[in-house]
């Protein structure tokens, strides 16, 4: 038990931020960065923008930190993990739809051939978005993705797709909100996919998550009551110029600091560069091979090309996965 | 200055909430209120929500507390504030279209000859509206928005028209944010001409509103930066059922308190009520011709009447203007 002294000292030392007082350093708010330019480039801008009194200070309500999700915040090899979970969604749906085992690109997919999946294009990558995301109420299909998260495994780490978050971005996340900022997913991933688990897995709470998102219709369920019914129809596509847009209709304030890690994140990043003062635009640029992937601009997931260029024109912030971090994903659970 | 034996007592009093200690009643939180069973709806729900160990408490992070805008924050009459806006807005871009002066429903509404802008229907006010809020960049719209906050004047009362809002309602967002709740503004006014002002005057970020918005399309400005040029096309209407839809889309996250006053506001309300748990629903009721408006069901502009029907029947918290608001704007600056 602590003795009365104790906590008066404690309780001064609470109330009173100018009194100097022997104590540890504080602890490292980016262990898994190693030391180089990308961890040096951020801490100098948090830095800088927190200081009262620098020229480049931002008062928090405009501390706004938008971060790409599929390939910056966690991995989207060897396919993103969202159609992973479609086609999961397909096999388990498959049960009660005979008639797919006839089929295409159902056909294919229930037979493992990804191949005859892939050939079916983009017409049949759709309609399996769409059989597997649409026809149901928004809170029925919540608990279908947080089901999955919760059972299914990636191919190669044998683990939960929302374990294979990078720690260090974590880190980072957790950084800036202790400095005053206010942390958004921007993704062209279903804003839906990605609400029920983000706040556990990110710290982001759903009303923080722009993504690309299909119409709803209100209507009466059996209960009489009120339920939104996810329909087959696209609403706003996320990506490219759609980031640009979609932080606009959500945020309505430009970030001062954005991460992304493809081409898709490049108008998002000249979006945020574009206002006045202090600013930030990150790259995660995947170069391990070993502990996870490598590819950038041959790649048909996760392209890095012209951001690429833009980022070493203007100097951006280029984070080398295999030298800038210590760890890739959070110890297994 | 305070003595140190002072600092001590108020450092332990800020630390250790268990101790008992003289001190004055906490001041009024509803101070605008009369005493009358919607105020006494408010504090006994807050208080349930609120209190550890309650049955019906609920966590911070799901105290989401929606408000509509027009006629619940701030007056709607003689015709909504936007709408106002609009009109000002065509005068002001009439000195470089001397053609309006021959073509209608510009030159109506040139002439004040408001009968006949009416007249022109639903058409001509679309086309008001699409030439009074596009063809501009989001940024430019902005600043237009802004000056005409600053610089019109309400015709009755001759204020502008940010301080017509609902002193009482502002209490009441206060209160609720001062009780872990995030409040949100989820409009069928335009979220462009809502978010520049906002956090001046209810204390809500730009990134809590939710509305009705239209298209943008990004692209480069004259000096090279991007920009969000606002198109003529409609994106999405925030009312009626497009309130339930809009909360999903923008938040996430179903309300467990929620504000209206029209039967626009009606599915959000019946969306707020429909989750499990502790949850609340209050409307407006305009009974104050004296000192604001008095209307409902027979209104052109916020009509209430199915509303007013089914707060009654599910009882609802429906507030008497004239009877439960001490004062309804706040004092003049």
């Amino acid at each position: 038990m602590l003795s009365r002294r104790t906590i008066v000292a404690l309780s001064l030392l609470a109330v009173l931020p100018g009194v100097a007082i022997a104590q540890a350093p504080p602890a490292d708010p980016l262990p898994s960065w190693n030391d180089g330019p990308a961890r040096h480039a951020i801490i100098d801008f948090v830095t800088r923008v927190t200081t009262d009194g620098s020229p480049d200070f931002v008062p928090p309500a405009e501390r706004i930190a938008t971060f790409d999700n599929d390939g910056t915040l966690w991995t989207e090899q060897p396919v993103y993990f969202q159609l992973a979970f479609a086609f999961d969604r397909i096999k388990a749906l498959a049960r009660e739809r005979p008639d797919w085992r006839t089929k295409q690109p159902f056909k294919a997919l229930l037979d493992h051939d990804m191949h005859r999946v892939a050939a079916a294009g983009e017409k049949g990558l759709l309609e399996i978005m769409a059989v597997s995301h649409t026809g149901i109420s928004t809170e029925e299909f919540s608990k279908v993705v947080l089901d999955w998260t919760a059972n299914a495994r990636h191919p190669r780490y044998d683990r939960p797709y929302t374990e294979l978050v990078f720690q260090p971005m974590l880190e980072l996340m957790s950084f800036l909100r202790a400095n005053g900022f206010k942390t958004f997913v921007v993704s062209g991933g279903g804003i839906e996919f990605m609400r029920p688990w983000v706040e556990r897995v990110y710290g982001i709470p759903p009303e923080q998550v722009v993504g690309s998102s299909g119409a709803v219709k209100l209507q009466t369920s059996g209960n009489g009551k009120p339920e939104l019914m996810k329909l087959a129809k696209v609403e706003f596509i996320d990506d490219g110029p759609g980031k640009a847009a979609g932080i606009n209709r959500f945020i309505g304030r430009r970030p001062i600091f954005a991460f992304g890690n493809s081409d898709g994140d490049l108008q998002m990043l000249q979006w945020t560069m574009a206002g006045p003062g202090a600013r930030f635009a990150g790259l995660v640029h995947h170069t391990d091979a070993e502990r996870e992937y490598a590819y950038d601009r041959d790649s048909k997931v996760g392209k890095l090309d012209k951001a690429l260029d833009e980022a070493t024109a203007k100097r951006w912030t280029v984070v080398d996965m295999k030298h800038d971090w210590k760890v890739i994903f959070p110890p297994a659970k």
